[in-house]
């Protein structure tokens, strides 16, 4: 019996990720760009050589689809693996407003390497974190990070990259929290039905690639308001093909608006606020360290819960001896 | 001294005009199609061999861009004119809603176009119409309207074509009025913002004539779930260019979005009713003359005000003997 236990933080996209261009390898239609995030993160022991397999996520024995997809990827990773048990945790609620799946998959690649004692690279783990939750690759890496669609039909080239250090740049990401009802449409249905449906698609597709490029470069400069409009732009530009899909997908509820007015006014007194949305409700707004009390004072009115997060490091793993 | 006094109704488009093939000329950058609105309408009343011009809108002596576009039209449809006054009312506030000037530059040709004895057709009126204000060119004619982008560079292809008589089809337009404040961005400023900026212009544009044969069928069929999803694609398809421009344009606000919620919780229950927004916060909700008072109620909670309107007729107008 082995056994390893990793620590991943989730990130959030700064230039989005919406549509696959292969379904079962899960790449991306387009290339994108995150900043990992610090304090909230997913711990995930994966122990090889036990009776049988077992999935338990947040104390929970993991059933039906959230139990294969974690079986899947240790079946990938070792065809000839012994039964396991997997044990994760979240240190951060569901209620916090940002997907686990980014940094369960990483959590849970790395741990099953380490564990199989398969040293693996970052980069061929991202590859197998992508399959589990194509978001999962870019939190390989703390900082930013980017997901580059590549060229290869195998997909494996299509993998994060980090592109500057957690200590880089002293942002802040303040998430407010307007609901944590379940999404209406999962993220997996909803990109087919937009890339099935949505006029616009392709036009969101194109301008990627130059977001993505224009935003590094905004990383690299330490420029905000670049980052910001290549932010708000990518995000508008994404939801907008899932608006003009049918049946409409919409994630944003009247407390998103009145996050993103809260932001734009935020902007009129001058402090360069920015935000984000994925698929749900809620805003992350990207701000400077300096600002952040600033901005969730201004976000509070409009959402129950309002978390001001940092830039998180690698994900760390270790081998039980 | 001549005088003619005209009337005519407001209209509102269900495939949306948004964006300008020529900004002299104001044509339009997509055929579009609409519904003359009943109950409400504009009266307007131009005297000709006054001794000097005055504009009055609603009792208001107009200044500025207001008196200047009424009197460039008058003196467009004759160059030799004598002074004028022209009296216009509108018996709906701009509380209701609705924008006001597809009436008003409606009444205006056909009242001045009598008062000099120039007996143009509906389609030369149409026109000229078209010059004051784009979505006034439908205003010519009640029941169902669609205007033509035109070939011509002289833009005198580009007008109203009736398609189905007011009494076709027994719908309700049902009006929630979100908020009566000022637009943020007007709608020529956020034409030519949307059209330089927004990368999904071209899409919209390319889906628009599709979209107005489909709307156009689905009226001379009654299929009201047909024009419905026509309408929303449309709506969704023209929000997604003006949320995709830079800065953002985005006219929805959280009362907005309730009432879209509430409008999709209403055909979850089995009612045909269907949402379009214009350049403001408001919803407009297509139905069946009979779903009217159900689909009001289930509007009243999230807007200060609702009004079910019908289908109006032609336009009229009088000469003053």
């Amino acid at each position: 019996m082995t056994a390893a236990t990793a620590r991943a933080h989730p990130n959030i996209a700064l230039v989005k990720y919406w549509g696959k261009r292969d379904l079962r390898l899960n790449l991306p239609a387009v290339p994108s760009l995150s900043v990992t995030l610090d304090r909230f993160e997913t711990v995930t022991t994966v122990i090889r050589g036990t009776g049988q397999d077992r999935v338990v996520i947040d104390d929970a024995e993991a059933v039906g689809r959230a139990r294969t997809r974690v079986l899947r990827i240790l079946d990938l990773m070792d065809p000839a693996r012994p039964p396991c048990h997997v044990i994760s945790r979240n240190n951060f609620p569901a209620a916090a407003g940002l997907a686990s799946s980014s940094s369960a998959f990483a959590a849970l690649v790395l741990a099953a390497d380490v564990a199989a004692d398969q040293c693996r690279s970052p980069e061929q783990l991202s590859v197998l974190a992508r399959r589990g939750s194509g978001s999962a690759c870019r939190s390989l890496w703390g900082g930013f990070v980017e997901w580059s669609v590549g060229r290869l039909r195998d997909g494996s080239d299509s993998h994060g990259h980090p592109i500057a250090d957690p200590g880089h740049w002293d942002l802040r990401i303040v998430v407010a929290v307007v609901s944590d009802a379940r999404k209406p449409v999962g993220s997996t249905e909803g990109m087919i039905r937009t890339q099935e449906t949505s006029p616009l698609f392709p036009a969101f597709v194109d301008q990627a690639p130059a977001r993505v490029a224009r935003a590094r470069q905004a990383i690299l400069d330490r420029d905000l308001a670049a980052l910001g409009e290549e932010m708000e732009r990518s995000t508008w530009e994404m939801h907008a093909t899932m608006l003009t899909a049918w049946p409409t997908i919409r994630y944003q509820q009247p407390g998103t608006l009145a996050c993103l007015d809260a932001v734009v006014a935020l902007r009129g007194r001058g402090i360069s606020a920015w935000a984000t949305m994925d698929a749900g409700p809620n805003v992350k707004v990207l701000c400077a360290a300096a600002d952040a009390d600033e901005v969730a004072a201004a976000l509070r009115p409009h959402a129950p819960r309002v978390e001001v997060l940092g830039i998180g490091r690698d994900p760390t793993v270790e081998l039980h001896r």
